[in-house]
């Protein structure tokens, strides 16, 4: 029998979802479960272990720690409603270290226009579970599933700059600006939220992931291809100059990496003027094809876009 | 500045909840939270380190994992609507395992009359995050806040078995039926669905931190006292036995030991028959009065019953 190390996070979730029994209008598999009552809900774990980057403070690591899961909420276009914070602490922590994380999740919970509703503080390895709850107000939720051919394809912001962050860190580089995008990822509620009212958007998913593996999630739950053009992709601050001193294709950054929260979404190209009436901020990276998986053309080449880290 | 293993659990949730924003009808503080749309929601970490005792299987954590949070539930009277479960695994654990454990949250999930809605699996330290989530079907929840002077106290069934198992581990002792109740514990969510509904219980919590904290924490939150009569606490499978064998008294292992998932309640005694038509089992143990604090009777002497274990 196989170790779960060989297996791999993505196998053993779907073996769980062959025999599980499945609740909820949207279940498993989506950024966040839709429940029959409407109540969308996700849970994420963090850890000092995985997710813990060089010159991160405590209270950005408390701020992560709720944003990664209201990132999961945006990207359904739920407004959220509450998060429950359970915490497991190593027991020679100092206090000062679990004070700053609680308030990094109270000012993240606050930035997204909700509180802490409860939660579980522990002794343990150092690792914070955060749920976060949200309604859709009524309106059908954003799912992987929507994309049509012809629909475009979008994202919220620009990308690469937590990849370019890495490679400072590794190099000894100060570039703030990409660090911060570490550090204080920004979980795009009010965006998604529009998004979602506007009834422009036919699939949605946030980048934890990366875009690479977005985009072929997308893809596959669609059924469907897309023709994403390399220069339309906006680039954060620091992208080209780490590429350069990395000696890494600018590509790889943008598509090859998680830790990014902007939105990917498609859109109905004849109602894209819904989405600057929501003045939603977005670029318009490629276009829906039938061509079953994503596609990158790069200076007139076209390659597909591989799954998962470069 | 100390560290949290000196300032302890509870002082730390203390702490935390004197700064941040608390969101929902009853926030942080209650067995679980209920946000203003009525959801009712609480998550909790179990992890192989604190939680897995010598002779249970990855199955029964599994549904042990499941189980704590909807006795939560179970104590605010909320009916389950679904379960988020997140996942930190080793990476050389047996990929069986992870299945049992799964098995076990989902074999818990339908006895509670619901599913798995959702999840996340990684590699980590080996814990499990659950997440339940449940309604209140426009029913007000039960608090602790709410025992009244003169209300009787009661449990909805036998108590101090997960300690007499404990015992019998340390001593090699079989007491499979103490053990059962400590490998696969029966969160009680008929019960305290039934009991929100009649309109007779004035408070309630689950006693996953024991009998005798249960008892101070109703106490405290409801600014009440009680007179428990030793005699009426109904003991489990081999709670007189493992007393006998580890020469501590029973009321040591009927109050001062957790993983209990009875319900504790008071309930107004002019509507008892409520409680009975309603077909919920329970025993009295007792009746609120106002001195303020929890006092145990035992052969006609009184004393005070500690907070937290013995």
């Amino acid at each position: 029998m196989a170790i779960i190390g060989d297996i791999g996070e993505r196998k053993l979730i779907e073996d769980f979802r062959s025999f599980i029994h499945p609740e909820g209008i949207v279940g498993p598999g989506d950024d966040a479960a839709v429940l029959r009552d409407g109540t969308v809900v996700t849970s994420d774990i963090v850890s000092f272990d995985r997710h813990f980057p060089a010159g991160m403070t405590y209270e950005q690591f408390g701020w992560y720690s709720a944003a990664v899961s209201f990132s999961d909420l945006a990207a359904m276009g739920a407004r959220p409603t509450g998060f429950i914070a359970s915490l497991a602490l190593p027991a020679d922590l100092d206090s000062q270290a679990a004070y700053d994380i609680m308030s990094g999740i109270d000012q993240c919970c606050e930035f997204c226009g909700t509180g802490i509703a409860g939660g579980d503080t522990k002794v343990g390895p150092g690792i914070v579970c955060g749920t976060a709850l949200g309604t859709m107000d009524g309106r059908p939720p954003m799912l992987r599933s929507g994309a049509r051919v012809g629909d475009v394809v979008a994202v919220t912001g620009p990308v690469g700059s937590p990849a370019a962050a890495f490679i400072a860190l590794e190099n000894g580089v100060d570039a703030e600006e990409a660090k911060e995008s570490l550090y204080v990822p920004i979980p795009r509620v009010a965006e998604g939220s529009a998004m979602a009212g506007c009834g422009a958007v036919t699939s949605c998913m946030d980048l934890s992931d990366g875009l690479g593996t977005a985009l072929n999630t997308i893809c596959s739950s669609s059924r469907v291809g897309m023709d994403i053009e390399l220069d339309f992709i906006p680039r954060g601050p620091w992208v080209d100059e780490m590429a350069e001193l990395s000696g890494k294709p600018a590509k790889d950054l943008l598509l090859g990496w998680g830790g990014e929260y902007e939105l990917l979404f498609t859109a109905d190209r004849d109602r894209l003027d819904r989405l600057y009436d929501a003045e939603v901020e977005f670029s318009i990276i490629g276009m829906v094809n039938d061509s079953g998986k994503p596609e990158l053309t790069d200076n007139g080449s076209r390659t597909v876009i591989p799954y998962g880290e470069y």
